[in-house]
């Protein structure tokens, strides 16, 4: 294993040119990559996947036969029985089926029917079909999309492309990040000076805040998407990673649905999730699902054709997420080795939240919000004038200095909160804690260090 | 198995609703896939993907030893040691410079460099992305791409997408479609009436016409391209499939190359190869490689930001990609069943081929040239009034209607050629030759009777 190991391989090459540094290795935790930072595959999504790409292993008695069985039903859901054939654009038919009935058990038995569920090569690229389909206009009429702020921080590149206007909205750092009611009903007011929003982004639970929604919350921003005619596009990609006391994942799909009529058959919703979640981790092999609901058929079947011009969604991916959304069951013979793993990764990622946040409150000019889920912290920080007055004379961010000399001094990249346009000295730090404890630990080290006795110290 | 099995899931959807047809199954041979179509899938490049999957397979003795090591090279090029880590934007390095390695063999010498090689989910979403770049303006001004007529029947909703203006060229039939320098340039004056042509897309191989270009004729094109400053768009993604008597695949790179400094150091190339082609066929794992030439530096990293917001490719299909790049050699484990693999491939493809071509130039109004590469046969089709005049009655395009009847009458499925509004009276159909023998002889019998007896006999 190279020393490298653990950094993202775009920041790699910003660093390794340079001269010699006074730390070992990089240690990139601005965003998350869970088997780059060390966590294990799922052993059940890997033994299924291999015996599809090598079916010989059917016969393979040292595989549990609850895998092999599940291996097979799966070619048989494949062209040809390969995962080399092509696939419908919208997916599979049979991974449709298994992500309906995920998310009818996952809300309670609400229903979920598997023509809503569409099968992509991971969230944004679902994403950017549906932002290009409300694409359109210039200027005032062009279209618009309310998004948090903060928000994820690829968002804002994605819809740049697609080429619609940003209408931020800012999450309540005061309240735990809560979503606003007043807060989006002012975005909403500003965006339509100088565009046409037509729907509103929520990312829960948040990415990189670590909020998650009570229902309340949830009704209430349906509520506001109802009266005000948006269209909810809905990031739940961290749905297994909720573990604040008390804190239980609810879907928006499941609080629209309990709504009733006059809510539930009419606003649109577009959920999102993929194989980037916490508990697979399986990032690389690229695949997704949508669940829409009240969205025009007219406007579904372009979807489906967009989602297949571009790119079929990979064959193992898609097989990844049918293991995804239904793992081992009690009794099974895979199931006691893969709720291990997941109880595993998951006490890691709730721990080492709980550890950061309170060692970021005992440093000096550092405050951090505790998070009740997703990967994420993000510590506000307080610069110094050292800091702020040479990002100005730099006319870099300020943050994305202190970030730079983190890096370039300790070795630890993390990532700068800057984005749309933040007010001045609102600063913060975006520190993915799904790494391994030692990591976490090394990385706390190297910060508090740097923060401490570096150039960023408080005055 | 379903009866349906060998027909497009498309395709499938389209006609289970009808009613009882007088045949058992469904042959869709209007596009390639050639494992739904039942080849099977190289084993090196099956056992080295599942033990990248299942790493503990890196003990399994029973797998050759030459396959261990090999996943073990692999799994160390991926972050974490795990197809489940995310990729540079561009691809993985190792498998880059493997794409590297094996165009400079295939070259003979030419030499090709990593930095040059961009991976990319398939050739459709990299030939987006350089589309993409070069689209703009409206009307006049709009950017065009000079297209083959015929060509990939996916191009032009691919370019309508990307807002460019197709110019058509039509290839010379009676010439056994080859590429005529006198329409490259009467295309070229035809379009600069109504767009800015930017580039001109070659398909060689030819989809889905079967003709290879020799030295010549790729020169002409070359120089063709130099003089009117146009970006080369070279689709070789059936270079492996090349069975006429006495030809070879040539790249277009290594023809650039050979010209000299004038036009080596300055005609901008891209070509694109991908995991469908025909030995390989793994169209479900989604990945393939540009090559770029002379293209400028600003431009490409665009292109790398590009794929990157976009996609990365998935990793199972890099390296699988690697595997099609860099198979067994003599002397090694693998070696002797690769190439049965690929040499029994080779021979139903070329067998297949003459087999189709003969029979159907022995049929009444049918008339076919002889392909010399490449995975399809275009037939001419002489069609009597009845149909022709049906079709206008229906508004539909004649040869839609042929295929159509076709498909409700004997469960054939082949591709209509009407594409780029050809001129009336000139029809053609895609017969996809990529198929096991016995379902070539079984298309070939029922398309004769249908031909023959059924309402589109020859007058």
């Amino acid at each position: 294993m190279s020393s490298l190991q653990q950094v993202n391989p775009r920041v790699r090459q910003d660093i390794t040119p340079g001269a010699l540094k006074p730390f070992k290795e990089v240690i990139d935790v601005s965003a998350g990559d869970p088997h780059r930072a060390g966590f294990k595959p799922v052993t059940f999504v890997r033994q299924v996947l291999a015996v599809c790409l090598l079916p010989r292993l059917l016969e393979e008695e040292s595989l549990p036969l609850d895998v092999r069985r599940r291996a097979q039903r799966l070619l048989e859901a494949c062209e040809g029985g390969s995962v080399g054939s092509y696939t419908a654009s919208s997916g599979l038919p049979h991974v449709r089926r298994s992500v309906a009935q995920f998310v009818t058990r996952r809300d309670v038995g609400v229903p979920a029917r598997a023509k809503d569920i569409f099968i992509s090569a991971g969230l944004e690229r679902a994403l950017m079909v549906f932002v290009k389909l409300l694409a359109g206009g210039e200027e005032e009429t062009r279209a618009g999309v309310l998004v948090p702020v903060p928000g994820p921080h690829t968002l804002p590149a994605l819809l740049d492309q697609a080429r619609v206007t940003l209408a931020p909205y800012r999450l309540a750092e005061a309240r735990r990040w809560a979503v606003d009611l007043d807060e989006l009903h002012r975005a909403l007011r500003s965006a339509r000076e100088r565009c046409r929003p037509r729907a509103v982004y929520i990312s829960n639970p948040g990415n990189p805040t670590g909020h998650v929604q009570d229902w309340e919350s949830i009704e209430e921003v349906i509520r506001f998407a109802a009266a005000e005619r948006l269209l909810l596009l809905v990031d739940e990609v961290h749905q297994d990673s909720v573990y604040g006391p008390g804190r239980e994942f609810i879907s928006y799909k499941r609080v629209l649905f309990e709504m009733g009529g006059e809510y539930s058959d009419t606003v649109e919703l577009v959920s999102f999730h993929s194989l980037a979640s916490a508990h697979m981790g399986e990032d690389g092999l690229r695949a997704g699902y949508i669940e829409q609901r009240n969205v025009d058929p007219e406007v579904m079947r372009f979807v489906d054709t967009m989602l297949c011009t571009d790119i079929s969604t990979p064959v193992t991916g898609q097989l990844a997420l049918d293991l995804m959304v239904d793992p081992p069951r009690p009794g099974e013979l895979s199931f006691d080795t893969y709720r291990q793993e997941i109880l595993l990764t998951r006490a890691v990622l709730s721990q080492n939240a709980q550890r950061a946040q309170e060692f970021l409150n005992d440093l000096p000019g550092m405050s951090c919000q505790p998070a009740m889920g997703g990967i994420y912290l993000y510590p506000r920080l307080h610069l110094p004038p050292e800091i702020t007055e040479k990002a100005e004379m730099l006319k870099v961010q300020a943050e994305d200095l202190y970030c730079q000399m983190l890096l370039e001094e300790t070795g630890v990249f993390l990532g700068a909160g800057c984005q749309y346009g933040e007010t001045a000295a609102n600063y913060h730090l975006r520190l993915c804690v799904l790494v391994l404890p030692d990591t976490l630990e090394e990385v706390l080290a190297r910060l508090a260090s740097f923060h401490r006795h570096g150039r960023a110290s408080s005055p």
